[in-house]
């Protein structure tokens, strides 16, 4: 069985625990949304990707590495500026010990993947300082409701993961255009969060549209219409449509942003959600998802306790020094994959399965 | 419980009562598989409509009625030129009453349905008479194997139905090409089983492409490619992908081709499929499922033993008829809805459920 100390919690440690234990042997299905943005090409907001252009194809590049174990929009691997890889192949790592079925819906990504994917009407993202981030926002939302419906006819619970570049910074204006304190709070992929850069994004998306912080509190989809990303709206409404089963939103503080958003749609859908991400993240100094997720309400935070330190490769460790830190629900994934099995699957034996992948990634091999 | 005489049984009726009893109790996953070809256009091939150009909206108009109980892109709801309805009423209605998950998957339809749906890469189908009637075959097969391993990671079994315009007649040239005596033996969602012309159009695709039949025994992807289409290679994909679980494929004749295609690519992925369809299809004087699907082997065929002879609408009488038969799942599906209960659905209540969704359209309500 995996260690007590393998999954942190907080804010609602004892609903963590019950939810811990009543997903215990049972499978879920992970659902990855994938989106681009226009945002995420501002020079220094996104670490997706060695240059803007590139975040184009760093969502299409991880889901078909989660499904092929290589990419084929690219070759290699999505790698930060630094050469640190993507947090996919922790997903990977865990999906290969734990066979979770997986599926991809595109929430609207300019290059697609090579892969099986779900079509939800959606489009790329265009720059929130157009005011027009993301188009279609409620047909989006009632064809994501439809198909988290269906997914919670055929699944125990869902972990609901995404590959979004840019995605904390429309976290951050959809956040505050509906009300939720989020200055300096969200997260990075980058050692050194950029929040003054983000928040000076923001502040011109709010003035371009008009929009004073809070204003926008209780219509969830025209701020993400106005200043959010396409991944947004698709994840919000499978949360909405699943409302009947348990679900995971792994991920970082994005996630805290589609919880406020779901909160604002339809508050009994947020009783059964949980956070679910890394260490990294529930330890990052540089943002608090903690407050994020208090403003919205009592939910439990967990978060797997990988530990990179003694892991032989530096591309790895460097997770530790605040690389990366999560995305392609890494942490929601790996706690899924130790609370399916009874022993099987350990944060040991899951860290020993991602020095593979990354040797077997090094060695360019493709299974 | 449904009664032994819902279900008829025949060829591997002891593996047809094994499955029963394997799959009772259990839920499946309903994955639909639609797609429009040119080939559905030539006058007098398809049913599917109220003129030929029409055959592009029956497969989206069919999944959007399985989703939200009316149709988007049309209004009503798909009917043959005699105005008889669209078999997805029968599988609406029975996964009203089991709550059956689906997926659609878009083999290659020329309008997408406005529901979710997953893409893997398909385009529609030209006319077969080019020679050149299914695009990247390979990859759309190699995209709908690996979605067919993470539905199989998520369910326990399958049911493949279908929606494709004109495919009796791509089944028959794929068959004959491959080397199954299917002349004179495929079916048809019209009374009078148009043979004569759907030869005509065959032998001219196999002149064009210069090939005899049973030339392509051994290739049935290349098969395909020439005188197929786009749901052939996908279901076939789906099929051999999920082969650790079992499939019904759900549907008529279309089906004895996915089977003998599957069969060539992989017979051990034969193992664990069978066919479901209904009573019209089975006893159907103007074609011989049995026959087509025994020369391929010893498979079981079931059908679920729907009679419409004493309901109230003559739209729906005119099953009895001979008119529509078959299609979107809905023998499978009705199969499947009975035995994963015991006792809440029968043929009785299903068909009441038919009547009521029926008559639901007429009044033009949407749920």
């Amino acid at each position: 069985m995996y260690e007590h100390t393998d999954v942190l919690k907080a804010l609602n440690v004892s609903k963590a625990e019950e939810l811990l234990k009543e997903i215990k042997g049972k499978t879920p299905l992970f659902v990855c949304t994938i989106a681009t943005t226009e945002t995420a090409k501002i020079p220094g907001i996104s670490a997706a990707g060695q240059n803007p252009e590139f975040t184009d194809l760093t969502p299409p590049a991880d889901t078909e590495f989660l499904y092929y174990g290589r990419c084929r929009c690219i070759s290699g691997v999505p790698v930060t500026p630094d050469g640190i890889p993507t947090p996919a192949i922790i997903t990977r790592a865990a999906i290969n010990l734990s066979n979770i079925p997986m599926l991809v819906v595109d929430g609207g990504s300019r290059v697609k993947p090579q892969i099986p994917f779900i079509d939800v009407g959606g489009q790329p993202g265009m720059d929130i300082r157009t005011s027009k981030a993301v188009k279609d926002v409620n047909s989006v939302f009632e064809r994501a409701k439809v198909l988290g419906k269906s997914l919670a006819a055929m699944s125990d619970y869902l972990v609901l993961g995404e590959s979004i570049p840019g995605g904390t910074t429309t976290a951050l204006s959809v956040m505050l255009a509906i009300g939720i304190a989020a200055k300096r709070r969200v997260s990075s992929s980058m050692p050194n969060n950029p929040h003054e850069l983000k928040l000076s994004v923001v502040n011109k998306a709010m003035e371009v549209a008009g929009i004073e912080e809070g204003e926008l509190a209780g219509e969830p989809l025209k701020a993400i219409a106005a200043m959010g990303d396409p991944a947004q709206v698709t994840m919000s409404g499978l949360v909405v449509g699943a409302a009947e089963i348990p679900t995971i939103l792994a991920g970082g503080t994005q996630m805290a942003a589609v919880l406020a958003i779901v909160d604002q749609i339809d508050p009994s859908a947020r009783d059964r959600l949980a956070i679910g991400t890394t260490k990294w993240v529930l330890r990052d100094p540089s943002s608090d998802l903690v407050s994020l997720v208090r403003q919205v309400g009592d939910v439990p935070i967990m978060a797997a306790n990988l530990d990179f330190s003694s892991l032989k490769h530096s591309g790895l460790r460097a997770y530790e020094s605040g690389a990366v830190k999560e995305g392609v629900g890494a942490g929601g994934v790996s706690i899924s994959a130790m609370t399916m099995t009874s022993g099987q699957i350990t944060m040991l034996s899951l860290q020993q399965e991602i020095e593979r992948e990354y040797e077997r990634i090094l060695g360019g091999k493709a299974s």
